[in-house]
């Protein structure tokens, strides 16, 4: 951590910092000069409260060096995590594809989607039983009917099974059915979730917010990791910008910013980043090749009749097509699937 | 509703466009031209599912002419929304003004500041027990305690008070000691809590989420009002963008906006939007001459000790200073406090 | 000047910083501690090439703690300038208005406006006579013969006259007519034509860029500044994000953060910022309420019949209720028109 | 087009926008409803100023359905374009890569990269000799002496050569000595400088702006188009979001977006959108699996030494890698360099 103080700050301000530095047992290092005079802190800042020195009038700035966050840091472990589900696992050898309908529909939906989707190549099924919806008047999901939905295609067709929770009434239904708990965006800051989620034990799917930074996105996996439970994947799904062309901006480079910091692995999502059917495969096969883990695809059996997002699904012969386009990427990428 | 088909749409696809609006009991109106065809389509479409048309590979965009929130239109409901407090109300001929520090962190401090924003002008009281905080390591509020010392500072003081909360256990807690629910920025799209508000009862104040459309942040209180509760004010407290120079940028146009689409009151929070205390004065100022009905300012005893958002807090004698500034301007707005 | 070097970054690394810093004339002050080790630089800068240093494999980050620009920056410059014109000036006790349509389109017009908005209070007239669209098929402006009328329409009414310049060519022509150069959101960063406009020696208003952060902004104020004209107003006219109510986001923080960081005077343009005639005035007094020296505000004859911007041009009768309505806020702010 | 009423707008003011329709050669069609009434234009809107039908009370807005450019339209245009060069060409077959540094230094630093990105597969050299920086007092390219570089670098290498112009009188000089133009990110509204482009008639790159849109990306291409100039690609390079672990946030559907609206070719420059070393690779093949046409790389003798983006280039042996690895991802995309 640096302070840097305002021009002209008197000695005695510059001194209070310092003594306030000391006295929480860190190190301060003066660097007085003509322009602006700063002060290093060297130490183990959690005991010290930041921002009683950014309040002072004489404090221009504090720039932090080290991350906030310690369990999701790749600086405190180096070896990338792999995260086991029942049939299979997520990290560095794998290309994992969870596929399948945006929403739970009817028994009939998820099973023909189940196979479709486990033939083709996916190993994890999803498949939404509480969606949040931006309007209250829109479909909101099948709930616990769903979940059990979802286990039933787990058992018939040996897939794992991934599906969103946005309370903990939800999480404490779907711990029941499913093998992996997946955080939307609307919640990354959730972190009364995110700390249940972090008790329940259960692999965790966390995607990025609608306009989260990297680094708050890795504080919230701290959230869930800190509560004991290291299972946790990141899923870069598209922020927010001013271009209207697609959904979202799939941020690719998010990626490569991520192997760097972190050892969670990386799941990327380009069915809602870009909301356009024709852009997945290309923005899929950009993901394997910039270094993700694994990709997160909407299938649906007739998406023109889904009760949400069709415009984005492919349908099971696009799905079956797709899988067969990436493996070449797969393969370039050194791993399998 | 505007369906556009791509050029050179075939007939056939038109014709099943329209069948699908006609037999949700809608009417279709086609103008066919060289360039393009377009599809009026009027009715009721709250039984239509427009995604299996936006699905279709002839059909080039929907355009959505109605908003899809209803409670809080201001076409449906003229007049001003008056939200009744205790003590005081919020709406068209108050300048209501939420003051506290942004924690509650002990009696003495809750209690000094409730006297001081009272003995200023203040009519509500802030104060958080139920932190979200970006880090799981920084400090996370006081929770019931904190409560239970809003809930005294109210009884001595005479003023009403709001608390943030961020799960449903925090909101059954929080319905027993203070007079209106915060929801704030991060929470904004919590579809499960936001119904829970709106159950609950309370007044409730909804703050725009870090990178919510006006848009979504309407139909974020209709889910809130479509559960029973039509007491909700919004907040203003700026959005995310490139720019640095200040913690996020606020959105006075927001206000103009609102005050053409809705008929909830208008809330702006200067003091998180900005993050720097010299801004506080002027931007208020602003945002009255914008036509806000109020504000939420971060009041503290001592802001270089407080243990959250010191940087941005204005002490007892600048909180003093501001509601003497802020006089005229309220005056000038045609309003009281 | 703040280099942080990597974790574990080796003594011999740490040493080639030092001695980068010190054969530059510097002065290096190194921190190192278990977690980081930071090494301040002080002195003149302007010799040292930093991206020699940032390219190093064990450098972190540089961070910069004193700004780029030095003719625009307050602490070398405390007093606010004010840009004097032939018949008004800019600066800290004027309140000035420039109004006028967003494109000269005929004698009649621009007569007819000059007048309305002479009586109105305004004391610069605006016009434009370049104007760049979007579409190389929209109305590109009357070029010289709008510069001309300019002229005749300030020889008749005693306005003084602002024109955007959008070439060299451009530049040319209109220093022989106009009282005042404007360059626009576009040109904003062309810094070929920002130089030229340095020469010229006309005052010039400088718009901030689509998504300008406010230091750029700055460094292109200094742009010109550097090439001998220190007759420089910056107008705050709306950045780009994500929202789409209106047509950009209306920064008036900024206005708050420039009068912290400069001495030159600011305008703010709400007309373009928000795109629509209703908010103008809200936002107007907004401005004035954060301390802003002026406003540039779109007026038009006959709005419906602009060939530009008509949707958020104000008519005559509406522009006097404005300069009526503003009046007050003006006062309130101490300043007259 | 469609002209979308206010609720309740009186029939007189739908005759109004009806009777201006079609006095000016459109067919209007119109659709009644109880909630809202549009009215569906068909026909050569070019005629029609629809500003003086947005700017009339009763009308909520307009909603065009065709894009505004033509020439780049891939609608009118279907084959793809090819840009042809003395030495190689831009289009379908190829995957052009442009290598060389940020900033031309001097003979033996531009011609000692030009010998190494050609030995490594490149075939265009860049390099440039204008340079717009932020600040005014940083290192702004060697001018003519520069083009003469590379005039002398493509004779000794073969290759052809791009340079960055940022006024007419850069245009003049460079026309003379290098193959192809390149309008950088700060020039792309540009226009005054985009029609001289256009008529100059060399082979054009232009970059897409800070925070421009794709529609008006394109739309900065029509006006180089309208001017007779049809050989224009496109270059992504990173879109100014509120993320800041990259320079810019690298847009890769933008290259999906536009091989569905335009027959340009469309390269990618990972350099510059992420300003981060390590992550040019994996950027590049993912641009590759996107569909993109060509890169552009920043490749330095001694990138520790450059005078500009240092932290950003590659060296001789990373390029030499960099291309080895590229190779089959290229080959996937059906490409040859």
């Amino acid at each position: 951590m640096i302070v840097v103080m305002k021009p002209n700050a008197p000695e005695q301000s510059v001194n209070t910092v310092i003594h306030i530095i000391e006295t929480n047992g860190m190190t301060a290092h003066l660097s007085a000069g003509k322009e602006v005079t700063i002060i290093g802190v060297v130490g183990d800042k959690t005991k010290l409260d930041t921002r009683s020195i950014q309040a002072m009038s004489d404090v221009e700035k504090i720039v932090n060096i080290t991350e906030s966050y310690k369990l999701a840091n790749i600086t405190f472990h180096p070896d990338p995590t792999v995260i086991s589900l029942k049939h299979t696992s997520i990290g560095p050898e794998n290309m994992t594809v969870m596929a399948g309908p945006c929403a739970i529909e009817s028994e009939e939906q998820i099973m023909s989607a189940a196979k479709a989707v486990k033939e083709a190549g996916a190993t994890i099924l999803r498949g939404g039983a509480f969606k949040p919806r931006t309007s209250p008047y829109s479909f909101q999901g099948l709930g616990e009917e769903g979940l059990k939905l979802m286990q039933q295609a787990s058992l018939e067709t040996g897939l794992d099974t991934i599906c969103e929770v946005t309370s903990l009434k939800a999480l404490d239904l779907a711990v029941k059915y499913v093998d992996m708990i997946q955080i939307g965006a609307r919640n990354m800051q959730n972190f009364e979730l995110l700390k249940e989620v972090g008790k329940a034990g259960l692999p965790v799917l966390l995607k990025r917010g609608l306009s989260a930074t990297i680094d708050e996105w890795l504080n919230a996996a701290e959230y869930i990791m800190s509560y004991g439970n290291s299972q946790v994947a990141l899923c870069e799904r598209g922020i927010r910008t001013f271009e209207t062309a697609t959904r979202n901006t799939l941020d690719l480079s998010a990626v490569c910013v991520l192997k760097e910091k972190t050892h969670l692995p990386v799941i990327v999502d380009p069915s809602h980043a870009c909301g356009v059917r024709s852009y997945i495969a290309p923005l899929s096969k950009a993901a394997v090749a910039c270094g993700a883990d694994g990709l997160m695809i909407e299938v649906h059996p007739d998406p023109a009749c889904a009760l949400s997002d069709g415009a984005q699904s492919l349908d099971f012969p696009e799905f079956h097509n797709f899988m067969k386009e990436l493996k070449t990427f797969t393969i370039l990428a050194g791993r399998v699937y």
